[in-house]
C-alpha cells in the first residue's frame, strides 16, 4: 500500500480512496491539478504529509498542463489549515523540474516519518499504553506515519507498544483507518469513543498521548484535528506526556500562533449522521492545543521539549 | 409524548422506544418486572429518572406477580450506575400499596423536574448559549428534563437560550433524542462533534455547561454520561460555569466518592460503528466529575454550591 504514489504509467499521482477505507481498498489516479485539488478537498487523501505530497504533485501536474497558475490557486484553496499543502506547492511551483522536486518532496516525507519514529520511540517504555486521536499512520503521511509511526518504531524495536485509539468523530478517522492500520501492522489496540478519553486518563491507563499536526505555529501552538486539545488538557491534569510527532513541513514560522490560524469549518452532514433530518450543526475541523500542553515535539531532527 | 406512563388498560407500563428515535416514535408496553429490567438494559428507556420511574413500576409489576423479590433482582441487575434505579425499587418495594407508589415516585418526579428548571432558569443569562452533553430532556425523565427542564425553563420564561448539543458517542443521545427534543420545543440549536467542545470552550462561544447526573455520591462527585468529566475540565480552563441539574433521587449518600462506583462497561459494538469488522473497543457508558468541578448541582431544593 501506498498512500500518494507517482503513476508513471498512467501519467498522474495514484491515492488510495481514504473515503472508502476499511470497506473497500480502491485507488484513484489524478491526472491534473483541479482532479488532485478535489482529492484534497473530498478527503480522499488527508493527514497533512500525505496532503503535501499530493498537493507537490498536483502543482507539477498543473506545471504540465501549462496553467500553473491557475492550478496552484486550485491547490492552495483546496484546505485551508494543514502548513504541508502550501510549504509543498512552494517547493515544487519554483522548481526547475516541477515533477522530480514533487518526488523529492515525497521521498523526504518518508524519510522524515522513519526519523520521527526512532526518535520517537526512545521517549517510550518498552510496554507504553498510548492514546491516539485522528490518523497518523502511513495513511496521514506518503509512508510510515508521524504519530503511528513512533508507535510502529517502537514495536518494530521490539518494544510491546499498547493503543488505544480515539474513533475521532464526526469522520471516524481512529476508527476506519487507525484501527485497520493498527491491524496490519500487528500493533494490538482498542477502540474508544472520543468521549472515554477522560475516563482513561482518570482510571491512569495510559503513559503518554501521540497526536500529529496540521500545522504548528511558530510560539509552539499545535493545530491538529478537533478533540486534539481536550485531550491534551486531560493529559497534562493527569501528568501524561503529550507528544506532538510531525514534520518539520508543518512548522509555519510564518504564523505567530494558533489564534492566527483558519479554522477549517466543514459540511454540517459529516456531524449529523445520527440526527434528525434538517438538523443544523457546526463542524470545525481542528482545534488549537496551547504549546504550553505539548510535552515535546517530536520532528526528523530530534526531539524538542 | 410521556416517556414512561402507567398504562391502565393494558397492565402495565408504557414507555417511548429511545432506541428507534428520531426515526420513529414508537412504545412499547412492559407488563412483568423481567420485561421492565429488558427494557432498561437494551436503553428502550434512559436517563436515570426515567430509569428510575420504570423501576419503580417494574417492581409495582413484580409485586403483582407474586415475585417480588425475583423481579427485583432482575430490576436491579439491569443496569448498575444510575442511582434513581435503586431509590425508586427501594422505595416501591417496601411500599403498602406498591403500584400507588410507583405512580408517586413517577409524579414526584415530573414535580422535581419543573423545580430544577426554575431553579437552574434563574442562573441563566437571558441570551444565554449552553453547551449540553447527552440527553436529559424529558426523554431522561418522566417528563420535562432536568439539564434541558433548565434551558426549557429559561425559553419558557422568555429566555433565548441557544444550545450547543454534543453528539454523545457510542449511543449519539445528543444528536438523536436532544436535537429531536430541542426542535420540538422550538429552542435554537446546533450539533457537535464531541471533540468540538475543546474549540466551542476555546473561543469563548458558550456561557454555560449544563449535565443531567446519573448519580451524585456524598462528596459531590458527579458520575454522568461518559464525556461528562473532559467537558467539565474544558470549563473549568476557560471559567465557564458547569452546571449539574439532578433530582434529589440521584443523590447517594451512602457511596463516599466517585472511585467506588461502578462504572458500567457495555458492548463492543456501539463503538465499532465505523470500524473494520472484528475491532475491539473499550466501552464504559460513565465517567466521574470530581466534586471541583461543579461550579452547582442544581436539585428541586435549590442550587447548592
Amino acid at each position: 500500500m501506498a498512500t500518494v504514489e507517482w503513476d508513471a504509467g498512467a501519467g498522474g499521482v495514484r491515492l488510495i480512496d481514504q473515503t472508502r477505507l476499511p470497506t473497500e481498498e480502491t485507488y484513484v489516479v489524478c491526472r491534473t491539478a483541479a482532479e488532485v485539488a478535489a482529492a484534497i478537498r473530498d478527503m480522499v487523501v488527508r493527514g497533512a504529509p500525505a496532503i503535501g505530497a499530493a498537493a507537490g504533485y498536483g502543482t507539477a501536474l498543473a506545471a504540465r498542463e501549462g496553467r500553473l497558475a491557475e492550478g496552484v490557486a486550485l491547490i492552495r484553496a483546496a484546505r485551508p489549515t494543514a502548513r504541508d499543502l502550501f510549504w509543498a506547492v512552494e517547493r515544487v511551483e519554483h522548481a526547475a523540474d516541477p515533477l522530480e522536486e514533487a518526488h523529492r518532496v515525497a521521498r523526504e516525507s518518508i524519510e522524515a516519518c522513519q526519523e520521527i519514529g526512532r526518535h520517537g520511540a526512545a521517549l517510550l517504555a518498552p510496554r507504553a499504553r498510548i492514546v491516539t486521536i485522528c490518523n497518523t499512520g502511513a495513511l496521514a503521511a506518503v509512508d510510515y506515519g508521524t504519530g503511528l509511526g513512533v508507535i510502529r518504531a517502537a514495536h518494530e524495536q521490539g518494544g510491546e507498544p499498547f493503543v488505544y485509539a480515539l474513533e475521532t468523530r464526526p469522520r471516524a478517522q481512529g476508527a476506519r483507518l487507525t484501527t485497520w492500520e493498527l491491524r496490519r501492522l500487528g500493533i494490538p489496540h482498542r477502540l474508544i469513543a472520543d468521549g472515554a478519553a477522560g475516563l482513561l486518563l482518570q482510571r491512569g491507563m495510559v503513559d503518554a498521548a501521540i497526536s500529529g499536526a496540521d500545522r504548528v505555529c511558530a510560539n509552539g501552538d499545535v493545530v491538529n484535528k478537533v478533540g486534539t486539545y481536550p485531550l491534551a488538557l486531560l493529559c497534562r491534569e493527569h501528568g501524561v506526556p503529550f507528544y506532538v510527532a510531525a514534520p518539520c513541513s508543518t512548522i509555519d514560522d510564518a504564523t505567530p500562533d494558533g489564534a492566527a490560524v483558519v479554522i477549517e469549518e466543514r459540511s454540517a452532514d459529516e456531524v449529523t449522521t445520527f440526527a434528525p433530518p434538517g438538523t443544523e450543526a457546526w463542524n470545525p475541523a481542528f482545534d488549537v492545543t496551547p504549546a504550553h500542553l505539548v510535552t515535546a515535539l517530536i520532528t526528523e531532527r530530534g526531539v524538542e521539549r
